[in-house]
């Protein structure tokens, strides 16, 4: 019987919540950890220990991976927040980071959970793991510099890289750490970027921006419906028991926050 | 016949001027370049190059290693100079990135670079050069914080972390890449400490802080002169022709810029 995603999930928060930041980040730490503590839905964590039990491995093998992606997530919003970027002061209900520690210690929390996302990666015997995270994680970055220099025109290709590509990752380093051949990673990498994009037009749906200005709210749940759709049946293609990673995409799909 | 110095570094020149960074940085790319193009000293990845050819290897493979220190240590200039740490406009006599490109672009452009690092130190087979280096990223930033928090008063931890590390690792990596067995390395890494302290002095000597502050000018100096000769020692009990080390540390005393 595969986890629920609630469980993976705990598992996620148990592993974070023991996870030994490395001791010279010193004075930082507390900054450092504070940003993982905000309880986010961990999806992309929770998407990487479901592929990874899809795909025959057991949660433990799959945490510091899963636990990585989640470290270069927040990372990035840590950076997005500071005021030379997005200036969000609130972030989940809570002070910004650099509200909290101020601007110093925000960008250098920032600089460390960026770091301690690939030390995690690079715990594996296989350099894999850590490749598909640095790849994301600079697709991801062009991402936020296209949004802040407001090259939008192809909003897409924008979304494709800032949030598509980690969700990506969140996939491929599971297969990665389950030793899946490449050559048979296809099915599940074409999954992955179905349920990124169904990811982002709710996000826009929620804010209102996005997707949902470019088309109307209507549309956008329509495209992100077909999204889903499309995100199952890659699923069904998939020589494995894939029902958890389906209940990701109904919960996706269905999320309201 | 071992490479000199400057034959190093014109090599390491080459290989940045042809360095092809990830397209998906797009319009990002000017400003990850630029702080790269400043005519630093390379010191870093000379170091990695010299030891490398001392160990046995040609320059050739040690050069995305060698090239991703530097980047790490571009990375952290590019960040420590934004008006949230030192603030400070001119970086070797031209205007620093956040001057010259904006604060958001600087920001982003210092974490693909560190993101950069990774994907050149991932490109070997062994994940023992990235690993070496996430290390010494993760001690550079924790240095980096006590510095801005004023946490100053065990100035030899402070320059161990802030500078120390990213020198050890200068070695470390060229170690990984020419396959020094881990129980044959510890010769090269005392020696890299000595280099990294002896760097330090020098520094705060022509700053006239830290170490010049503390003790005086004259005193600074002759600790400089104590690390480069136990540098030295620590050479001549290397069994490999390491005479560019030993031109690497005389010009590292000696200089004055």
């Amino acid at each position: 019987m595969p986890r629920s995603p609630d469980e993976l999930r705990e598992l996620v928060e148990a592993y974070l919540e023991e996870l030994a930041f490395t001791p010279e980040l010193g004075g930082l730490e507390p900054a450092v950890r504070y940003p993982l503590e905000s309880g986010g839905k961990r999806i992309r964590p929770v998407l990487t220990l479901a592929v990874g039990e899809s795909a025959g491995i057991e949660p433990g093998p799959g945490l510091p991976a899963a636990v990585a992606v989640e470290l270069v997530h927040t990372f990035s919003l840590v950076h997005d927040d500071l005021p030379a970027l997005d200036d969000d002061d609130e972030r989940r209900g809570r002070p910004s980071a650099h509200i909290a520690f101020g601007e110093a210690a925000a960008l250098l929390a920032g600089d460390a959970l960026l770091a301690e996302a690939f030390r995690l990666a690079l715990s594996y015997p296989t350099p894999a793991v850590a490749r598909e995270l640095v790849q994301a994680t600079l697709g991801m970055i062009g991402g936020q510099y296209r949004d802040v220099a407001g090259d939008t025109a192809d909003l897409g290709e924008l979304h494709r890289l800032k949030t598509g590509r980690l969700f990506s990752a969140s996939v491929g380093v599971a297969l990665w750490v389950a030793e899946v051949p490449q050559r048979e990673q296809a099915p599940w990498r074409a999954f992955s970027e179905e349920l990124g994009l169904l990811f982002q037009i709710i996000d826009d749906v929620l804010d209102g921006d996005g997707y949902a200005l470019a088309h109307g709210v209507a549309a956008a749940r329509a495209l992100a419906d077909e999204a889903a759709e499309r995100a199952l049946s890659r699923l069904a293609k998939i020589p494995a028991d894939t029902t958890v990673l389906a209940e990701l995409v109904a919960g996706l799909a269905a999320r309201t926050s």
